[in-house]
């Protein structure tokens, strides 16, 4: 007889109100209490959630105002004690995408709050995950806001059923050596909170669907869930001299990379909920399949580099 | 003004008549020839397609026979005079997949044959690639036959348009490592030829969805076209012990992941072929989307192991 391990994903997604935290803070806790307590195991909220997508603006210092420290250097911040109290009402794992300021430096980076964690162990999961991969194209100047992340692929573990948690934030979800790391280290399932949509220099390019195959193709490969929360609606550069219009469709993959569950592109207000997923009949299926026991590390030496050469030069 | 760089794919599928090679390889060069000349660039034949799929035995020795030596030991072995003759016709490059005899040791392998090589140099693009990942599951016996493959991931050029091209065989095609080793190393193009089907142990488990979309990711996640040909119809062990289905469901995709040819699950006889695709645009999307400038390989570590552990035991 298996243990059974259950896990039930959510993914929140809606359209961002510019310069109005507060109303964002409270948009995303009312969505995530419409889930009757205890419904979900892990919810997911879209990247950057509290804000609008400032990297629109290509480079605008007023913006660092909006970063808060990290909840493991403040706990006592009031954003983390309203996410924390959100996580401990829907009774439910909360993955928070937050804009940290962490002394001089800032990060793209997300917090997992475990309500459900022992008694003198911290709700706030440690560390941190600090964004690895950074963008930057028209209307995405993320270089200009966030150091590349210096923390390394981290799986985190909640109390309930021991599941444990790989986290990527957008950009990483363009990137399988993420995934694939994740998935070594024991991940049972892919978060990625995600702020895409148009790209305003060239009107015909809709990456919807190469962004959905893309970490399809993760979770088929890992034969591991996935979960990806995208914002939604148009929203402007302070300048008025560019416009993105974020494309929703966020979804949830099974094991196999299927889509279970998923929202429209214009979908706002939207929460998302996934079967029940029996994480040990998972675990014995990547068993069964033989892609963790054929690999060939010896053979992977061009991904040590940025230029695929398998030398020292 | 940039310049022109076009390439078209097609790939063949077929059901293999067992114990009979001759009828197979006619089989197979009935099927190029029906595409006219110079139509396409670069076909795929399925697996090797010149016999039954004999790993379904479990340990035969007298399989071993059916081993011919690479086309760089003996270029005037029949098959291969064979297969360069098709090229030649078709006036396309041809991926043949076949059992390799090599001294004492047996490999799964590809070669890739070139009839526009210019003279002085071998058609037969040097070296065949010997399929790195090697399956092992009831029906799949693959680990009694083939040794792991020695030649690390490989990248070929064509002489028509200098089309870069990176191979797998199979099993590769569940390896995100190898897809992504093929494209830092130049790769414009995936090319996998397979067998695959039903599982004998589970009648219930059909993979084919999850194997399209592990493929599909490679393609999104390197923004790379990729095309797999695999074989159709039942087969029996032997001894009658256990049968498989293959599924057939030959795809292209292209830079994104979305398939633009297929073959159905059943369908016998069937050569697919892409549309034109444009490899400079492709090259330049890849440049535009970023995602070769923001790779981390300080931080991908954990596939250096079979573990995902980053440090020596």
């Amino acid at each position: 007889m298996s243990l059974q391990r259950q896990l039930v994903l959510a993914a929140v997604q809606f359209a961002v109100k510019p310069h109005d935290p507060e109303a964002n803070v409270a948009k995303a806790c009312a969505l995530v209490r419409s889930l009757p307590r205890g419904s979900a195991t892990l919810i997911l909220l879209p990247e950057l959630f509290a804000a609008q997508y400032f990297p629109q603006d290509g480079g605008e210092p007023a913006h660092f105002r909006l970063a808060v420290p990290s909840p493991h250097t403040e706990p006592q911040h009031p954003f983390w004690q309203q996410m924390l109290q959100l996580a401990d009402e829907v009774s439910a794992a909360l993955a928070v995408s937050f804009f940290e300021r962490a002394g001089l430096a800032h990060f793209n980076s997300l917090a997992l709050i475990d309500p459900h964690a022992p008694p003198g162990q911290s709700p706030f999961l440690a560390p941190v995950y600090r964004k690895l991969h950074i963008p930057h194209s028209p209307g995405y100047h993320e270089k200009f806001y966030f150091s590349p992340g210096d923390t390394p692929p981290t799986v985190y573990t909640l109390a309930a059923h021991r599941v444990r948690v790989g986290v990527g934030i957008c950009w990483d979800q363009w990137f399988p050596e993420l995934a694939r790391c994740l998935a070594l280290q024991g991940a049972e399932v892919l978060l990625y909170p995600t702020a895409i949509g148009s790209e305003p220099q060239d009107p015909q390019l809709d990456s919807c669907g190469h962004w959905r195959r893309t970490q399809q193709g993760h979770a088929a490969a890992n034969m591991v869930p996935l979960v990806a929360a995208n914002r939604v609606g148009v929203e402007c550069a302070s300048d008025g001299s560019s416009k993105i219009r974020f494309y929703g469709s966020s979804f949830i993959t099974d094991n196999t990379g299927a889509i279970v569950a998923e929202a429209g592109r214009d979908e706002p207000d939207k929460v998302i909920v996934g079967p029940v997923m029996e994480l040990e009949q998972y675990r014995e299926a990547r068993l069964a399949w033989g892609i963790f026991r054929d690999r060939r590390p010896d053979m992977y030496g061009a991904i040590r580099t940025l230029d695929g050469s398998t030398t020292t030069r």
